[in-house]
């Protein structure tokens, strides 16, 4: 039994809401994976990065921050501090890849959608419901690239969602909470997108190294884990107007 | 008429928070004054910066933040840029005197308070909002310390609540949403507690000098109003269980 | 009796010196408000911030600095520390609004004026001081930029002066210096014109919130102090050749 | 037929040189993949990190930094530039998790070793190369901390090495060089011990997504080439004197 | 003839004023070479850098900036750009060097003098007047520490100057101004103490390398020019009271 | 009888290597003064700074940094601490104007190269090592400048190298190492050309004031050793091909 009182193959309840949450984003999703809200928005520039100029292709890029009280004890502000972690570094860069491969950025034209994602609580997975939700959010600012005339269809290959798994007590586990990677003896990021194409793995091994079948296993409650994020950003993106 | 067809004498809509808003911080609160939308959380250490350490006293700070795109147009993410900006840093300043001017540092004994105010979303007044709502989630916080038996009664000496007015067409108006700020001869912030002591007072004349007169009705519609916002946190502190 | 054996409504001695200054500055003023000396230099440069470029107007900005050994215990120097502190940040925010709250940037054309405010010795009040003086040097500057010929008239409306006032042991005093600034029960800084109106207030509560008539009071001493001040600029400006 | 003539399935000529590389070193390993060379010293302090001070256990980091003409193009130097780039901290926390999981950080008392990854020049790779020099350079500094009597045996639970795969016109390679890199479909970068037991895994899609049966063939390759690494390296520690 | 009507081996006007330049500093000079003003104030501090500790020890440092508009065309302002430059930190090193080249550091015990040079004006040379007041500061400062009882003499065992030269259109010079510092084929920078001995020399071939005579020409104008430094150092020592 | 055995006046195994050392750089010097090695690259940029832009003039420049581990015991990374010592600022300005100084940079036309001297290992001497293997990389990358058609003559003006001397125990000696520095009672750093022409002198007393007298001592050996170093430098360049 998990502390949550999850089965193994148990996602937290997942919502992703778009409506009310943000009057001046193109695109805005919060993401809420059980304690775990992330608050995402999408911006749209009509100008890329100096290495893209007159290229015809557009850009996808991600940051990623902690509110100080969205952990159990405070963090630091990083405004304050000065300057970014080396893990918020690895996960903006995550999660930019990841909306980045499911983006055609030759259709976006000279384009630039910057997505915010702000943990508002966490309480395990931030960077997975970031990119879930970052995905809605930026799927919804196409809406209005493609409302302002700049495209003609939306510049999407796919969707794309994301979910941690793990080994805790020799079983492995879908959707850790905080309680439960503290304790996990590996656990592994899946990034994957809606017709199954893996798009970014990340497997680490916290207090030993794990099997192959160990590792296996963990993807397989990924996929289906995916499956349902992505039936549920379809669901959201359904629901919103416009 | 205003913009938003209210009179010049009315608040917007102010709502805070306190319930369900953040499960880790000792005190949370959500202050809604229309759209303007600021996040904050009290998280208690008992400890006290060096300065004050075997002096008996404590201390209350804070800081303010803005999420990228709680603006109308993106704003760069401080942490990202390396340093808060002197608007950040001022503001945060202002909050962090106000809850200091009716907290009993010397009741508190040594422990410190720090008050996160994230600008969810932003209309115009979010320090005035992060001033009324960073009372209230202090408040909390110090029935926490108190339930922890560190204090006997809570130390606060009164309440304190924020807004601004300012000079739109001539006309003195209260709580200027950011359309108004944008357009006005001259704005002021008003702190003052509920028996209507002044804590701070900061105007500036944003186009032209404007007449001690003008300063004075001012400081009325801000009376009239802080009142109100004295009476919306007693009823948010009062409906908080705990 | 104040601690300098002056009256409750006396300024400090007041110089504001421009004739020997800096031989390389457009404009400079060293003002001394008792012990508190300031250096205002302003310097012309002929192309002003992106955002203005092609717009036809001008900007006046300033920075603040503070010797190290200018206070009385050694402050560490803000160079060394690799950034500056909320306070300059909040002072020399406020001396470049008060600058430009007197200056029509329409016709000053795209020139940019900044005004260097660098505390030599500090005895308290050296806002007002840096404001008082960093008049004086714009004014001078100004000057230049017109023997340039890139202007005809000088671009000013008014001149404009700043004096703190404050409480002190139950008194309204005038002028605080910095004995008497430690102790205050409140004070305030007010920034206005010759002719009466007004550019900033900013009013603290340092130890408890102050009552409506005290701060008016604090008001009226600051009205005959700005007086007085701004007769001083005048006698500066026309004593000063070129 | 790759660039560089290797079959799909074959490592670059690998050397794990360690004498003669630094005389100051605790340990140092100068590993070269192919053009790739990165320089791994270890660093022995007989202190710990504060959060592990008086817990019996020790530590063991890592730091990465490219020379600034390792690269094809000039690369800046951070040094300069004031902060370490997003891609250097996640490298160096993935060298630091690698060597951590194969040591024994209770036996290893309070003692920290650092290794630094220095990349001399860089032809792809440059993580794989510092993980698998690293290692040797760690070993041999537990040799010199055994030496000087603060452990009775080397707190190593196995050896740990990495190498990258990756899919190039579709076919499956393994230790890609920068060519390769630049044109692949998808990588990862493996972390494995000598009894093949899982540490990291990194699988990244670079231009589309991939599909599981590709994945998989990754690990194979990988698999065989750690095997290899891990002899390397115990040739080379075999071969160091002391 | 030089520009500014001075004959090779002629220092500019020199003063070094000690009366009322600073009313904090435990010692202070206001050194003037000419045009270059710098004004350097010597704090006294009962502790030592962590280093120093319990050595018995004393330390002397150095700190240097220059005003914005101390130069021609105004420079930026080190503590708004986030550092200090190359040319400032290799300046105020060596004038801690040469201040600590004539100090008994043992006889100081573990007291720290800390001597700021901020240039006021500049007009070449401002780190030659900045040693050779910073030395009249240190001299001041070590009397207050005499006073206090916390050494019983004064722990210096001789003077120290500094003086620039060059050679100017084939000509060795003294004290160079801006004006001939810009166009010196070479440069040299001579710290040297009232007995002759060398502390500090730092030559550099501006456009093509000197002769080693050249190099000796300097050095004897040098010597002349720090005797009569020296000679001023006492004179305004003498004439200081306390 | 010197630490190392050598003779008062015997420079340590000096060695300067170009080949193989670099795959990228288009200059590139391995130079080992005896335990001290320096690895040298040069980087041509077909653009110069924006001062120089238009000028028809190049410009040469040099970066120095150190491996965390090339010393002793181990030295903070500059990119971790997030900025350059001032040491190292003054190194790499010093060996920029000694490269500059033997650079026609007219000849050159709009080119720049960065001149990268990197410490592998350290045993006192690194700067002078840095100098006279920086221009061996820069002589070499002229050559390419010159092959890809830019220039037509290589527009250097001399050789330049470096070397160090000292008063070690009473006696002038000649390139110190690392324990003769620690102990040295002074030491200076010349940077002369091939025909003897003196770049840079930097001397300075580490214990106690020298006399010119030995001060002259530590020039002519200085002289000595520098033609063995132009020599050195020599052979190298008529050794690499291309």
């Amino acid at each position: 039994m998990r502390p949550s009182g999850r089965r193994p193959d148990q996602l937290r309840p997942i919502t992703l809401e778009t409506v009310g949450i943000n009057k001046h984003a193109e695109g805005a999703c919060l993401a809420r994976f059980g304690d775990t809200h992330v608050l995402c928005t999408a911006s749209v520039e009509e100008r890329v990065p100096p290495w893209l100029r007159n290229t015809g292709k557009g850009w996808v890029t991600a940051e990623y921050g902690m509110l100080p009280r969205s952990t159990n004890t405070r963090t630091d502000r990083e405004a304050a501090r000065g300057k970014q972690s080396g893990r918020t570094q690895e996960i903006q860069r995550l999660i930019g890849r990841s909306l980045r491969a499911v983006t055609d950025l030759e259709a976006l034209g000279e384009v630039q959608v910057r997505v915010d994602c702000d943990v508002i609580q966490a309480d395990g997975g931030t960077r997975t419901a970031a990119i879930t939700g970052g995905f809605v959010a930026l799927a919804l600012a196409f809406r209005r690239v493609q409302a302002r005339g700049l495209i003609s269809t939306i510049p999407l290959i796919g969707q794309v969602a994301a979910i941690s798994c793990g080994l805790v007590d020799g079983t492995p586990v879908l959707d850790l909470d905080y309680v439960e990677d503290s304790g996990a003896q590996a656990d592994a990021n899946f990034v994957m997108t809606d017709s199954g194409g893996i798009v970014e793995i990340q497997g680490t091994a916290e207090t030993t190294p794990f099997a192959q079948a160990e590792f296996m296993a963990l993807m397989e409650l990924a996929r289906a884990g995916i499956t349902d994020l992505c039936a549920a950003q379809a669901t959201a993106l359904a629901a919103t107007p416009g």
